[in-house]
């Protein structure tokens, strides 16, 4: 434990098994997510429980996603519900000698709070634009404007990190001690998540060019690397 | 619709948003969950939802995944209880000419159903086999064996697949119409999931050698071409 900024441990988000991997702290936590555009939200509609995968960014400790006003999860959530929004990155895979040492290199994060809705205008209106901007700095102010009608039909949704914890598997293969005697091969292998060649629209206006706000998306590059990058460059 | 074998469309998974994305039948929901070894599964305990990222794998209409005896999920899971398991593939970035037309294109099943545990021991022992052997065929039968002590310290899930919806974007951008007049740049930018270079364990027996189990999972591969394949290596 260090005494940067924590998020406060819980029976809810403590960690019970292999606990040496967890973390609380604010900077462990918000690195997996400002990595990530994509998470999955967990909430209940009618004791049914829904793991809804969506684009998500992060403000201080409140996460933000956004929805058409007639999808399921927006309906339920006007009146505030708990929620556990996950972000997992997926690093590789762990090739052991014996089955159950079998394993995945993996970073995660699982975030509680309530969900509720953005009602405010104003705060709708600034929504929109870090959705965006969060992702490709700058962007919005190159793009055709909001419409009122188009804010009016969308829902943002907020949530208030109460409790946080990341989990983290990274490094070699991990045997029973008497199996590394074995003449069986163990072995990881790293997962990458990577840009491809951007593919412009076919119906592109001839002075429509790349600007920028796309700088950080090149063929090749990392794709946790492009958004980690893009969140310091609006946020930080 | 076509008259292959569907999940049926309940009130639970029917898709309302975008429907033209959706699909119930099992050759595409099924295509998109044997792409994949990672799920997040959503459950609730005490009224609050979790999404728990975790490795699992299918046989006919059933899904499989394992934890330690000691983990919450297990905990809870005990008298069976409500889940979904959701799978997404992140395909790319759709970057458009206004704000909310930004998006992502992607390959997405939730799966509705009780999860339970397994408590037949010849079906635990079967279930260990298939662990492994879904992401790399064959392997099994060249580790070390399992033992009793490892079985009765694991506990494996199953959940019979009750309903369930895929959906998917694909293609290019999709702007309002008057906007593609705008000089606005627009494009998709593809996200690939590969495989990097294996990194034997540094604690490796001289004798010990990568084998045909691990053919399909060489360095540049897709993920999700390897897993693919394994799965059908294993299943089909």
């Amino acid at each position: 434990m260090t005494d940067q900024p924590s998020y406060p441990i819980t029976p809810t988000n403590r960690i019970k098994r292999a606990h040496e991997r967890a973390a609380y702290d604010h900077a462990s936590v918000h690195a997996i997510l400002d990595a990530a555009a994509l998470c999955h939200v967990a909430y209940v509609i009618d004791d049914q429980p829904y793991a809804t995968p969506t684009m998500f960014w992060r403000e201080g400790s409140r996460l933000y996603w956004h929805g058409s006003a007639a999808s399921r999860m927006i309906k339920t959530i006007r009146q505030g519900v708990k929620a556990c929004v996950t972000v997992t990155h997926f690093d590789g895979l762990v090739i052991a000698r014996s089955g159950f040492h079998h394993s995945a290199n993996y970073r995660t994060v699982m975030a509680f709070g309530t969900a509720r809705l953005l009602d405010d205008p104003d705060e709708k209106y600034a929504a929109q634009i870090a959705m965006v901007d969060r992702l490709f700095p700058g962007r919005t102010e190159g793009l055709r404007k909001v419409t009122d009608q188009e804010l009016k039909a969308t829902s943002f949704i907020y949530m208030d990190i109460e409790s946080a914890a990341a989990k983290v598997r990274t490094g070699t293969v991990k045997d029973d001690e008497e199996d590394y005697a074995l003449p069986i091969h163990a072995e990881i292998i790293p997962i990458h998540t990577t840009l491809g060649t951007p593919e412009p629209c076919p119906r592109s206006h001839t002075e429509a060019a790349r600007g920028a706000d796309l700088d950080l998306y090149s063929d090749g590059s990392s794709l946790e690397g492009a958004l980690t990058q893009a969140y310091g460059e609006t946020f930080d």
